[in-house]
């Protein structure tokens, strides 16, 4: 049971939002700008695939049910990569780069002082640019806030991992709207 | 030295904000809802004691000093006070409820899984309303992004207390408009 009153009906961080839309608001701009309208910086896949390990890290798992579930629908529904990626990076069929990546991601969980220089150099070598660096490590930093205000507030979190696919496809295909956290979300 | 090349007469988290003005805005929007114009919720005072906790507590030390300063401008100047709040707020002479609320943020600094009934239930026999604890579960949760943001990034941080106190003045003053972390801000 939450911690606090809210709306019973919705799952997750999506009653947090209704109960505090004046926060959610900038909070949702965040998460659009980090994972949907980076053209410039990570592809979309990549950025859901660190927001679902660090998740999984913070064992936060409204969260990284969610974001696996839409990494999976950027990724042609592919779950066994997205798992794979969550449990033992090193070993999954991705980029160099992106492992590169979700090294600095893992640091960033355990606290910024555990990112080296080590770690920044060798996704450098990999590609990685400046915006590439500084997205991973905020795209990382903000899920550490994400994740606690979810299992902070004890909100309610679906057992049944179809509801995960289902919201997934909304967000996929609409992004992280600030309307996707109010009842005035489309059908 | 930062690991990205960011404005190095910039310190903290000002050089990232510049170097990414896009998210920029809506984090200093959200620190500013929380922090500075959350007339119906905790006060400014407790609320920057609370953020200068976590970020002691994560070890992330222009946050702390930068916050502490802040409080500490709302308090007639009682560092020794701020102080005693990052190390042993048990001790310090600040209200029963309050301490409720800095046991919540500890836990969720450790990860919100951690947070307790019985730490929401003290606090709420203590006064608490389910927005001074949304918001403290908030505020923490935040601020370890916000922590991991500047160290994530090894961001410049000053060594001289002196630069903290007179930063704090003007945010105690303006708040943390978006200006603040551009060249624009007012002499």
């Amino acid at each position: 049971m939450p911690h606090i009153n809210v709306d019973e009906n919705l799952p997750g961080i999506r009653a947090l939002m209704a109960f505090s839309p004046q926060t959610a608001e900038p909070m949702s701009k965040l998460a659009n700008l980090l994972l949907r309208n980076n053209k410039e910086g990570l592809g979309m896949a990549d950025s859901e695939l660190i927001v679902s390990y660090v998740s999984y890290l913070n064992n936060c798992f409204y969260c990284h049910q969610s974001h696996g579930a839409i990494a999976a629908c950027y990724l042609e529904g592919n779950n066994e990569l997205v798992d794979q990626v969550k449990k033992d990076y090193e070993s999954a069929e991705i980029s160099e780069k992106l492992k590169a990546l979700l090294a600095i991601a893992g640091s960033v969980q355990k606290g910024g002082k555990h990112v080296t220089s080590e770690q920044i150099e060798k996704a450098r070598k990999l590609g990685a640019t400046d915006k590439d660096i500084h997205d991973t490590v905020l795209i990382a930093a903000a899920f550490c806030m994400f994740n606690r205000y979810v299992d902070g507030l004890a909100a309610y979190t679906p057992d049944d991992l179809l509801t995960y696919e289902l919201r997934a496809k909304q967000v996929a295909e609409k992004g992280y709207g600030n309307y996707i956290y109010t009842e005035k979300q489309p059908a």
